[in-house]
């Protein structure tokens, strides 16, 4: 995937030819979303030609199917339902012909052909020249966007243009509802299992026929959700005969030689499907949508579309003088992380964004951990609704909670959509405890960083109370040392190791979870803020739990080896044999795929940032030595078999100074997708490695850290680079940072003064 | 099921009248085995009368069709397939008429409807009056049995006496191949997982038309295993019509009052199915078998079969004087024990012997630490077998060792029949590496118990050092204390604990396993006999493996709490918070349906006897006071969630003096199954505790030990009993232990004399 990296300005990524490996690779990388829909890159007529279609995918964020988890052998407990983001019906697709001649890359002679994902507009252009077997030319532009204006649109612009006289075009669209893909399901199919097949449709489909516009209501039969999808398309500039046959609607004209003839087409998808069948509602604003996109016209609805791309760059651009590659890597994993946000307050980001079918598309401590920071702190508003969207289940995480026998506070689910735990594999899934405090630990950055007292005392106290409540139910004082608050049978985000005592991650964060209760409950009441207090009386606060979450925080058992002066990554850690990395061919990673978990659970070996990541969170907190020794140790035994591993590497060999690792690490993870890295940016983009790249460059390069209330800078460069500058959102002050080799400057944008730490010592932005 | 108990004489189980769900429930405890096939106790007629008929259940033990398990989170090395004992044909079914009406026992009147369950000759006798609704009325007796000098043959006597005249009867057999409980499966059909769904059909079957018999081949379509079934019939004393159509016979004939006309019926199934595909030669077999049957007749194979019954009774009886119930209680187990055990050096013993489809007819390592021991002291022959099983799957269990990444040695399955991993669950499955030392420790109280060197420095050789092998290449020595050796990552047998390190249990059990290894070589060298010369080669062994066991074993960690004087069941149990018992409601009960196993996991509570296991293993290496110390700890915490629990505690009971709970123990457990005291037993009998109960006799009441390759007694009685008396077998010498309230007599049946000690003073039986 170089010439991605070649071609173009660094706000663009270029595909030119007809590979169709690289166009089929290419519909991941060049997936439009915005947050409820996101649509693959694939091509228009990609059904007509197999060779050149991976998976056209189209999902609406939190629109999933569920089924029945299959157990061999089932327990107490277990995550119930499968939850399956389900892919929509196809309303991309679009074919032409030429003189009654059907357009596609494999009849006639295509010639320079070429795909431009634009990252500073939000736009995915194509452009070729086509000659059918008679010799008859044109020439065709075809863009599409997702609005960011309209959550529901997709709009699509097709203009062809004769190279030849006398030409007949035809332009054919479906709306295609999949049907290709499976029949409606019978009553036991609907309880198969197996439901969760990507390849099957996820739903069933009926065409509203008394609709002007091609339109669908769909249904998840298992999980009842209602949808409906619609497109209306017309001609401009020339007056064609049109014909419209159930889904699928033709035009046919004649045009002169060079005078383009224009089809633009609107596709919408409804919006609050999470609230019940609202089918009637939805259809009604569908069919405005539509109207109006009509009335309105493509030309208007992209320019809103740019310049609201442009408020979002000038906001969240990360420029860097010396490297043009990762200037536009950087970039596109920025379009990327916006584009995945759902911003209703009743969704999250999935792990793949609205990119591809994997992981199901569940939401997973990701968000909180890895990419929510990049809203914190240059978009806000979109941080927030993130963070409601858990709000929003916590009904669910205090079942939960109640299922696994915890008798206070909530346990969030380590993978889901609608709320619900759907992790099949317990030893890896929900004894991830730590994503309670993750949770949490977002909650108070939040808070903390934008100064929002409407959430910190109303959504966000609820949040961190109750998950402080879960922490001390679920802990207890060891048996043998009442002195040591300890948390036993857990799994840290170290995936080569589960069901252990005192994982030190975990720990630290419950630790913190515990203090920002108190902190938050003790500033809310000195404000006396209504939203507070009925908050607090509605879950039943009462003071003397704030002595219980201090005295369990003040206990809280930290593992230590005081003998090698490490942290240990849980009680028995260091008990276990070193793997054996020499004796590991190299085929035989991932680990994850040639070794049993018993094989490798009782090994020293770590499949990606644990406690190196903890002494990332909380660096202040620990000496300059400890973070080398533990970094040296742990980075031994880390084979970064999961994605989320090398930035936090690369962070902390920042902050320990080791400017060389920082780099490498960084370049091998800001261009994780368009190189294929991982070898899997197929089933979608790596969403947190992608916020990974943000926290590398701001906290990694600039060592920003959020403590004590305030910011605080130390900030470097790489030899590679002249120049690093982004903005930062901190309460309502923009501010932008620009650091050189000669050093850092740091300009006011927008609101009151800012006083931060600059390597240590007080600085007024202003 | 109290008239089972009240009724009869300690050698009979007697159920009488027409309770349908009596019926049912005893079709478990009438079941007939001969370790080569069982067969419920299901009515002949039941297919008629659902109301009588729960399972009928026919099995040929290691008979077994296999199916994908499916993982919802599939990992590297997870067992493939399930594997499930197949029920076969069931050639038990007949029915009769009086004049045209078909009898069962919803029409017309049957009186006096008994059915005895005679231990003594390993017979199930029917009887009962029936008048059809004519007034027409016949007295009918049934017998049948599964004969253990024919192992593939199961006899049925069936007579009629007219009490009314002029009676015309017509009896009808059916050789039913469950046609109706699922059809030929499809390609697809075949690899659906839910194939283990019990209650489909695991065969496809074809009438062997060319046969005089009705004659099926039966093959399993996934596990291609092939077997014949086939069922021959004669009526005695009379010349009545019959008539044969496919499967179905059926003979008419007139019959005088007081006259009994009988019909005798034998059916077999074949018995080399272990053997790939042997149709032709198991056919001919078979119908060897019937046409010998019908000649000889039923009187003198039953003559046979019950004179093979007293030789077991007469060496294997325990008697026990003050309570009837008990003695018949024991007696129903050891003859559950005897019939469970497959004889041919190919099949094992299932959790549920023969008699349902509980665990799918899997072998675990009840086997070997629960059942064996009875066999091994009484009928040392068919323990061999068992053992030779385990010496088959070695090459499955070498490559299940390899699979776990384990450089040396073999690791067994938690669960099979076929020799590979069948378990679902890891944690409480694969994890349980105890299975290794358990089998270790079998060989060796099989070798020393009997003196069977063939076997001990043969196959015992093999099993002993590849176990020994995986231990050193599975443990480490500690990375923070050289002189531990530490086996980190296991599950212990109690499984509401898994996946610690170093499990007291599991690490007393493998050094045991490698003393034994080392002892067994040195033993075999110095005896320089051939076949041990050549196992040592063909599995390179070498002298320095040795040091290396004798090293390990010296070194091996045993996790103690010197505080508190306490055995710690594994490293960090003692930190656990103890299990909230009075907060937990009866109906909570068992725990792990109940609580999720990350609740349960985390609590110091046990599902059954895991250290107190061990105690009792090794109980001479241990003081009366820590065992003492040790019981009084474990008990609180423990369960009995598993049937496999009491009669351990009842054991140590004994072992430390408390003779008041060694009782209770006791009685819970010798009458679980015909009091269905785990409301369980319709699936099938729970084996392991049949084994348990002797025991709890011999190793309990009467303290019996091998150490030293020597028996030890301390014998004492509870107040509740005037005497006990068993038999034991070692080496070539039988002799009788009589324990009274005065004390105890050992008397030498045959062979040697024998060199015990008694209460600690040396004793030669003679």
């Amino acid at each position: 995937m170089q010439q991605l990296l070649e071609n173009g300005t660094p706000w663009q990524l270029v595909e030119t030819g007809l590979d169709p490996i690289t166009i089929q690779n290419n519909e991941t990388l060049f997936s439009l979303s915005n947050g409820h829909i996101g649509t693959r890159g694939s091509l228009e007529e990609a059904k007509y030609t197999p060779s050149y279609f991976h998976n056209e995918g189209t999902y609406m964020n939190g629109f999933h199917e569920i089924s029945p988890i299959n157990y061999s052998e089932w327990a107490f407990g277990y995550a119930a339902n499968h939850q399956t983001t389900s892919p929509l019906p196809n309303a991309k697709q679009m074919r032409f012909a030429v003189n009654g001649e059907w357009f596609d890359l494999e009849h006639g002679t295509t010639s320079d052909h070429r795909r431009v994902l634009d990252l500073q507009k939000g736009l995915l252009t194509r452009h070729f020249i086509w000659e059918n077997s008679q010799q008859d030319k044109v020439e065709v532009k075809i863009e599409r966007f997702v609005s960011y204006d309209i959550p529901e649109l997709l709009a699509q612009h097709i203009q062809i243009i004769p190279l030849t006289d006398g030409v007949e075009l035809t332009f054919e669209t479906i709306l295609d509802d999949l049907e290709k893909l499976g029949k409606k399901k019978t009553e036991d199919e609907i309880k198969d299992p197996r439901v969760k097949n990507l390849s099957e449709r996820l739903f069933t489909s009926e065409e509203l026929t008394t609709e002007t516009f091609p339109m669908l209501h769909i249904e998840t039969p298992a999980s009842q959700m209602h949808a409906i999808v619609g497109t209306a398309a017309q001609l401009r500039n020339n007056d064609g005969e049109s014909e419209q046959i159930g889904l699928k609607e033709t035009w046919t004209c004649h045009a002169k030689t060079e005078e383009p003839v224009v089809l633009e087409r609107f596709a919408a998808y409804s919006s609050f499907y999470l609230e019940g069948n609202q089918t009637p509602a939805q259809t009604k604003v569908l069919r405005q949508i539509l109207e109006t996109a009509l009335k309105i016209g493509y030309k208007k609805i992209k320019e809103n579309h740019v310049q609201t791309m442009s408020q979002f760059w000038e906001k969240s651009d990360v420029v860097i003088e010396g490297d043009d590659h990762l200037q536009k890597g950087l970039r596109f994993n920025l379009f990327h992380l916006h584009q995945a946000a759902g911003r209703n307050g009743k969704t999250n980001m999935s792990a793949k964004g609205l990119t591809g079918p994997g992981y199901e598309g569940h939401y997973f401590w990701d968000t909180e951990m890895y990419m929510l920071p990049f809203f914190i702190y240059t978009q806000p508003e979109i941080a927030k609704q993130l963070l409601l969207y858990r709000h929003t289940i916590l009904p669910k995480a205090k079942e939960r909670a109640k299922t696994l026998s915890v008798s206070k506070g909530v346990l969030f689910p380590w993978r889901t959509i609608n709320g619900e735990e759907a992790s099949a594999y317990y030893p890896a899934g929900t004894a991830q405890f730590h994503i309670n405090a993750d949770i949490a630990h977002a909650v108070h950055t939040y808070s903390k960083a934008t100064g929002d007292k409407d959430f910190a005392y109303n959504e966000g106290l609820e949040i961190l109370i109750e998950t402080a409540r879960f922490w001390v139910a679920f802990g207890h004082y060891d048996a043998l040392n009442e002195k040591a608050f300890v948390i036993n049978g857990v799994t840290g985000p170290d995936e080569y190791t589960t069901m252990v005592n005192n994982n030190f991650y975990t720990n630290l964060m419950a630790k913190h979870n515990l203090d920002y209760a108190v902190e938050m409950v003790m500033e809310s009441l000195a404000d006396d803020r209504t939203a507070s207090n009925d908050v607090l009386e509605k879950i039943g606060f009462e003071l003397s739990e704030l002595e219980e979450w201090t005295k369990a925080s003040e206990a809280m058992f930290l593992p230590y080896d005081e003998t090698r002066g490490l942290t240990k990554q849980d009680d028995s850690f260091f008990h276990k044999k070193l793997w054996d990395f020499e004796g590991t061919p190299k085929e035989n990673h991932p680990l994850l795929l040639h070794y049993h978990p018993l094989a490798i659970y009782r090994y020293q070996v770590n499949k990606q940032a644990d406690t190196v990541l903890a002494e990332f969170l909380f660096s202040w907190e620990f000496d300059s030595e400890q973070k080398q020794r533990d970094y040296a140790y742990y980075e031994d035994i880390t084979t970064h078999d999961s994605s989320l591993s090398r930035s936090i590497f690369g962070i902390m060999a920042s902050e320990i100074g080791d400017s060389k690792r920082a780099y490498n690490y960084f370049m091998d993870t800001a261009l994780m997708d368009i190189t294929d890295l991982q070898a899997n940016t197929k089933d979608g983009v790596h969403a947190a490695n992608m916020g990974g790249t943000w926290l590398s460059m701001v906290q990694g390069f600039a060592r920003m850290r959020l403590y004590n209330d305030q910011l605080h800078f130390e900030p470097y460069l790489p030899e590679q680079w002249q120049k690093v500058s982004f903005n930062i959102q901190f309460h309502s002050s923009l501010f932008q940072v620009t650091i050189t080799q000669e050093g850092t400057a740091y300009k006011l944008l927008e609101g009151e003064p800012v006083d931060i730490e600059h390597n240590g010592t007080a600085l007024r932005i202003e």
